[in-house]
């Protein structure tokens, strides 16, 4: 349950999509390490949480039995303590292990990819953010997936929003998870940019009554929260943030709003902001609050219906990143954990619009990268094929010929078409005496004997 | 136990390793397909003999406890049977987990990565077998780890000679593995084209002692073998077992005497006889008796020590293949099996000759591809730094600059002789103000402006 296989056309596209991603980590200089789909249980055992109840256990095989990897985060910082490294900028793409639910929608798979980039190590902070945005970009505009909204916070501010607003401290990871709901549930029902509006319930309200269900927070300090975390962040809310004589001056949340302004310069200088969408940013984002200890962003793509401005599609989230927390201190004997930011795409998620992108494109994925198939009109002539095809393979040229002794040219020509080998390099008796081969364009019917 | 991370260097050369493999199956028309590593009980119970202790069981997680996989093979079998397919040439890279004894020498890894490629489907016979035994040839060769070996046997001929030599069935399979021993213990003392002779003790006298340890076989029995399994194997052994009269006509040897005779001219036609090793044929492939159908191969590594002729390493084999027993019909409701023919390349065995090799030739192996690195001469000039890299990664360039507001520039240049990236492009205040780049390059410190 909850794994699956892929066929050819699926692992094509897959690994199409796995090489957009890899060479984009590969231009950001990133190396690659492995580690394997087992961990030890002490390994992984209070890393994620609430989720911990989804890590998939192995019998014990003679020693202590190991889960399957939850994630990749986990096995990196287990590296980079064991190797006492500090300093690494790695990708790391594999397949990870959930013991969730694959029999409820929304249907989770228990098997899945996730396609890892970090940067750990004492660093001058904007650029390594900077970086990751620029990456989320690079490759949802690669793969051509229409518009798509990048929300950025920072861990730091909303403890502080939500304490000003009457949320206390051990309240604070459910609010977070309420207000996150946001997003989830409906879009907003209005913009100052002309939004169209939809029928759906307002959502706010749903999510005031379910904060205020058990109190605290107030019905107040809910309705204080709204006006902080309004459905369209104006670029100016981090100053006005910063000015508001109801948060009183705290450390943390200053730095938070500090780090929170560079951003947009070197996002300029990146050349992403051009992608704005036309309402500015949004409310909703609070994911990983309770995991992630800076500057946290998420990335999800805009629907393409008729609308304007297009609204988020359902698919969610498909790439996000931040600072992970110090979880290489757990593993080192000292503590010490360098700081770490990372991006982490959503290659799952991306997946269905890819699929349905190439499906109404009405483009055939080609499951082989054939170049030429080497194809005989008359019998008797295998070894002929034999050795042209050899001679194709040495020369480093994607080849294929049929497994039969003397099939007919018409059937060859029909294999081409069916997994669209763009060419066929034919020979016959009469070629063999010139010390020629004829080289036909399928689809075009031309020839060319060389 | 019995896993292992691969730290960059390491995984930049499995990636070199396993690009090497899939551009060959690529370029021999096969489409990739990916299953889960984990498989239903009842999947790989039965499937692999004896060794099915060593499948790694998976604890209950709501249903059947999921053992993870054991090789690529059945899962393709699996896929196949429940996918209807009958006919497919197909990939797969992917790791398989095998509950081995890490501890004892010879060191296994109970993880290890497996790369596959299969022809299924009722074809004429020879080319697939042939393409198979070229696709060990072009990748061996690919990969420059000097001579190697590749060895042919078919299924049915070693029981019918057995069997003359009055051992009986059900002393098959281990007087096989005792046979298979011999390529193990030691090189074949003397050759006729003058290969040097070792110390070591005539390995026959051991085996023949080892089979002849519980009758039958008999001694008698066991030298009779010792016949027709000489040392090296001359090419004409075919047509004398053929011919010899002691062997009684039975209807598969006779098959399999036949199956083996096209190879070597289909051999000839791609090019590989060139390779065959000074000695010619070779004892020693009883590998995979008790599990291959038709024709099988293996090919071996030749020592690079000054020896005339290299010997055998003691590696041992490094890609092998035959038709996989009829797996599929086990999944069919029906019992259909379509013909198989495939081939497995050994990566974690050529891995190690491919680090020594590395080393030995002194190539430091890089594990990022950068192309430049960004960098200033100034302080202050981080804006320019990031709106250049930001150009560079537009254009499809991998770049990387170091995460400082102002690193020295010998810092900069240093970090590039460190990792090997080829070139920096410097942007200091006159190259701004001029509007130029200065691309340096960091071998032979010549620098252009641009």
């Amino acid at each position: 349950q909850g794994t699956r296989d892929h066929p050819p056309p699926q692992a094509a596209l897959r690994d199409r999509l796995l090489s957009a991603v890899v060479s984009c980590f590969k231009r950001h200089g990133a190396a690659a390490i492995d580690t394997p789909p087992l961990e030890l249980r002490e390994t992984l055992m209070g890393k994620y949480g609430e989720d911990t109840k989804l890590i998939y256990e192995l019998q014990d095989q003679g020693g202590e039995p190991p889960p399957l990897r939850y994630d990749l985060t986990v096995p990196f910082a287990r590296y980079l303590a064991m190797n006492k490294v500090t300093k690494m900028k790695r990708y790391h793409v594999a397949k990870v292990y959930r013991r969730d639910n694959p029999a409820t929608p929304p249907r989770r798979y228990r098997e899945f990819y996730q396609c890892d980039f970090d940067i750990a190590g004492q660093f001058d902070p904007p650029p390594p953010d900077a970086e990751c945005l620029k990456i989320v970009h690079e490759i949802l505009s690669d793969l051509q997936l229409g518009d798509f909204l990048i929300k950025v916070n920072d861990r730091r501010i909303p403890p502080r929003v939500f304490a000003v607003c009457g949320v206390p401290e051990s309240k604070f990871i459910s609010a977070c998870s309420t207000v996150d709901k946001l997003d989830k549930w409906a879009p907003p029902t209005s913009c100052s940019n002309g939004c169209s509006s939809r029928p759906s319930p307002p959502p706010w309200e749903e999510v005031r009554s379910e904060m205020v269900g058990e109190p605290p927070p107030s019905p107040e300090a809910a309705d204080r929260i709204g006006e902080y975390a309004p459905p369209h962040a104006p670029p100016e809310l981090i100053e006005r943030l910063l000015q508001d004589p109801k948060l009183p001056p705290h450390k943390l949340a200053k730095e938070g709003l500090g780090d929170m302004k560079p951003p947009p310069e070197y996002l300029t200088l990146f050349g992403i902001t051009g992608k704005a969408p036309p309402c500015g940013g949004r409310r909703g984002l609070a994911r990983g609050l309770d995991y992630y200890t800076g500057v946290i962003f998420e990335a999800v793509l805009l629907q393409q219906e008729n609308e304007h401005p297009p609204q988020p599609v359902s698919v969610g989230s498909v790439a996000g990143g931040g600072p992970p927390p110090g979880l290489v201190g757990m593993f080192d004997p000292k503590g010490r954990t360098p700081p770490c930011v990372g991006v982490s795409i959503g290659i799952e998620r991306i997946f269905p619009p890819l699929e349905q992108r190439l499906e109404a494109s009405g483009e055939k994925l080609r499951t082989t990268e054939t170049q030429v198939l080497v194809a005989t009109p008359q019998k008797h002539l295998l070894a002929a094929r034999l050795k042209l095809i050899s001679e194709l393979w040495d020369a480093g040229i994607k080849a294929e010929m049929l497994y039969k002794k003397d099939p007919k040219l018409l059937k060859q020509l029909q294999y081409c078409e069916d997994t669209g080998i763009p060419l066929a390099a034919i020979v016959g008796e009469q070629e063999l005496a010139d010390g020629v081969v004829k080289l036909r364009d399928v689809a075009t019917r031309e020839e060319v004997r060389m």
